[in-house]
């Protein structure tokens, strides 16, 4: 790598030469950016920015690329003389390898890979920080929307209390469907399929495997430590049902999958970490509430910055597109000028709770006996757990009674329990919801 | 300034030595967390951070500062030796001259001041710029949100088309309120002074001149071109009345004074900029009808990226003070690594559009004589002008009716001057509400 730092560098540096690892959808939108912009990202850079090389798995099949630029041979074009990797191929191995590679050879790396950012950041960061290498990623995180750079750069003088939001575009949109039409989970996941906003297998977004490992990046930045997708509790949607959505709704709150990271402080002082993607009911206020369809929110909340949050479109070719050329311009920058970006820091090292030990919030809807008394026993077994209700209401049906009860934050064992407990008694009919609750005092 | 470049540094190095001007409700935060998070900051830094004095008018006043920083000269804290300089001051002169004299010396400069910067933007980057030294202002915008930088860097590979938001908290207080109460203008305005939402004297927020010094800024970072306070067309709030608030209503809309910034094609492919600040009706699904109270928001339309908002606290002590001290992390860092931060560049330099001739769209509410004809003879003032007609909405009253029209997009000029011959008519018995529309095709 022959470019030194300069200061105030103009076009006349020697360009930045990327190698680009996969041609799908997002990677097609940054070869024809990094053309088409080809001026602007060198203004900006402080140097050209070259396409140095395309992998793809069959050169033959891409007859738009410029043929040239093209190799099936991805290890050989990371080795080659490149000063930037970016990585659209998604997976954990042979890229893994690739990338650390690149590092150890002290080249810069953007990628949006999030599953493997999500187990193997560390491992990353560290090579990165041995070779004085950028280790980028904003695209792994809610597409388009800068989120990881303002949680690493602009509140680098504040302190993250908590990062919440709607990071699954596919998800969203069911539960937003789901909401309007009143229909259950299993239907509205066929019409999301068949309107292109669901996979064939669906598993890892409506399970809240690809929310988990954006927690896990998001927990990471926001409170520098080590958590990887194994640490977030991760519950999908498939249980969500209508009930459960009429219930929110009759309640004036909406039922969103939210991941959840947040700083916990116990009675001691010590600090943990929680991170954990499950459905969530949301008062309809909630600036949350109103994210509709694929797009994505994240909500920040911080001790001297108060609440922010950050909305915009999570997925797609030209969004992560977008945020991978920022990544990019930032990573050539710090080349030109012979430095390297703000690193990510687990230097906090909180440890991760369990969600046994985590704070939450329920709200439980119950079928049951319509006699005097079933309140007073329902409400002594939360008391039994040490769980404290913050709101009930009942209302009577013919021979049934329909109970709803919110609690005060207990520990989501206790709550767990507590729903357990009571689903075992005779008075209780039917546990017709229960879900746990955000964004309200 | 003895801080080289130096890879991966530690807390070893010297540290960035900061003078902080002016001790008010930001800059005591920006001191308190400069001294409580002071390890923090050192790490991602690279170096600490220490403050080196404190310039105050008068010193005697501040019996809770460390008293050997204090000083009442600025202009000889500046000249000292320090590496940043970090203005709360606010106002043209003296900071003006102080923070040239700092550029100059090769200074980074961190400073919240937006009349400042919407007016002397050009002569302060070009100081930088010749020095080598950095000019940052995120807290100058909407307060803590993160804003600023990702326009300046995450985007940096995208094609901004517009930018549009609330970033004055007074006015928002103030329409917010009108909206839920019915109340006047200046009835609120009374209501929002008592409760501190407004200054004693709030022309400067009410007459828009804080919003358009923000557009200014805006303008100029989204589209890389000198755009000043003097080039936004300004309309404040204080002709919002009843009425229009009420007319607003009955059509599912809410009244926003917003800061609007946009990138105009003509039909010879020529680019201009307009950047301007006026009450608009808003849809009340539109992200930013649901911002109330003293937030600010701000949506962001880019090529690739799509929609962006980025949402939170636009003013106050704390949530400043957490912009400040990331621009403060920004700037020590790149000193310590011996480079500058991406620069704020006009190389677009796109001219500035006359309001006259920026397209946008009305909506007029109006009082008309209940007879035959009338509909037809308003319709035809407008096709005169050139301006078509989206909807209209008609309803009979006792010897009046009620008429009101939405038209497409046409030059404001052109608008203007419908109205003014509409509010001539001999049918027209009052011009009851007239606001420009966005937020909707």
């Amino acid at each position: 790598m022959g470019v030194g730092p300069r200061q105030g560098a103009g076009t006349n540096t020697a360009p930045v030469r990327v190698a680009l690892l996969g041609c799908g959808t997002v990677g097609s939108e940054v070869a024809r950016l990094l053309t088409e912009q080809a001026d602007e990202l060198a203004a900006r850079a402080g140097a050209p920015v070259e396409l140095a090389g395309i992998a793809v798995r069959r050169p033959d099949k891409h007859p738009e690329l410029p043929q040239h630029l093209l190799t099936p041979d991805a290890a050989a074009l990371v080795e080659s003389d490149v000063d930037v990797v970016v990585e659209l191929i998604g997976g954990i191995e042979p890229v893994r390898t690739w990338l650390l590679t690149a590092l150890r050879k002290g080249k810069s790396v953007v990628t949006a890979n999030k599953a493997l950012l999500a187990e193997y950041s560390a491992e990353l960061s560290e090579a990165a920080d041995a070779a004085g290498a950028d280790l980028y990623f904003e695209a792994s995180v809610a597409g388009a929307i800068p989120l990881l750079r303002p949680l690493r750069e602009s509140l680098a003088g504040d302190r993250i209390t908590k990062v919440m939001g709607i990071v699954n575009g596919t998800t969203n949109f069911i539960l937003s469907a789901m909401d309007s039409t009143g229909a259950g989970y299993a239907e509205t996941l066929d019409e999301a399929s068949r309107l292109g906003y669901a996979e064939a297998d669906p598993t890892a977004d409506v399970d809240g495997y690809d929310a988990a490992s954006k927690a896990a990046i998001l927990a990471s930045l926001a409170f520098h430590s080590r958590v990887t997708a194994a640490d977030v509790h991760r519950e999908g949607i498939s249980r969500v049902t209508a009930s459960d959505i009429a219930a929110a709704k009759a309640l004036g709150r909406t039922v969103k999958l939210l991941a959840i990271c947040e700083r916990v402080t116990a009675d001691d002082g010590a600090e943990s970490v929680s991170a954990r993607v499950h459905p969530v009911m949301i008062p309809r206020s909630h600036p949350l509430a109103g994210v509709g369809g694929a797009f994505n929110a994240v909500f920040v909340e911080a001790d001297a910055a108060g609440e922010l949050m950050f909305y915009g479109q999570g997925a797609g070719g030209a969004p992560t597109a977008s945020a991978v050329l920022g990544d990019l311009v930032a990573v050539a920058r710090n080349r030109v000028l012979g430095g390297r970006g703000p690193r990510e820091s687990a230097h906090a090292n909180l440890p991760v709770r369990p969600m046994g030990q985590t704070p939450t919030r329920y709200h439980v809807s119950l079928d049951v006996a319509d006699k005097p008394g079933v309140l007073a026993q329902v409400a002594q077994v939360f008391a039994n757990h040490g769980v404290s209700i913050a709101a009930v209401r009942q209302r009577d049906r013919l021979s049934t009674a329909s109970l709803v009860i919110v609690t005060h934050l207990a520990p989501d064992a206790a709550l767990e329990a507590t729903i357990e407990a009571i689903g075992k008694m005779d008075v209780v009919h039917e546990v017709v919801s229960v879900m746990r609750v955000e964004g309200e005092d």
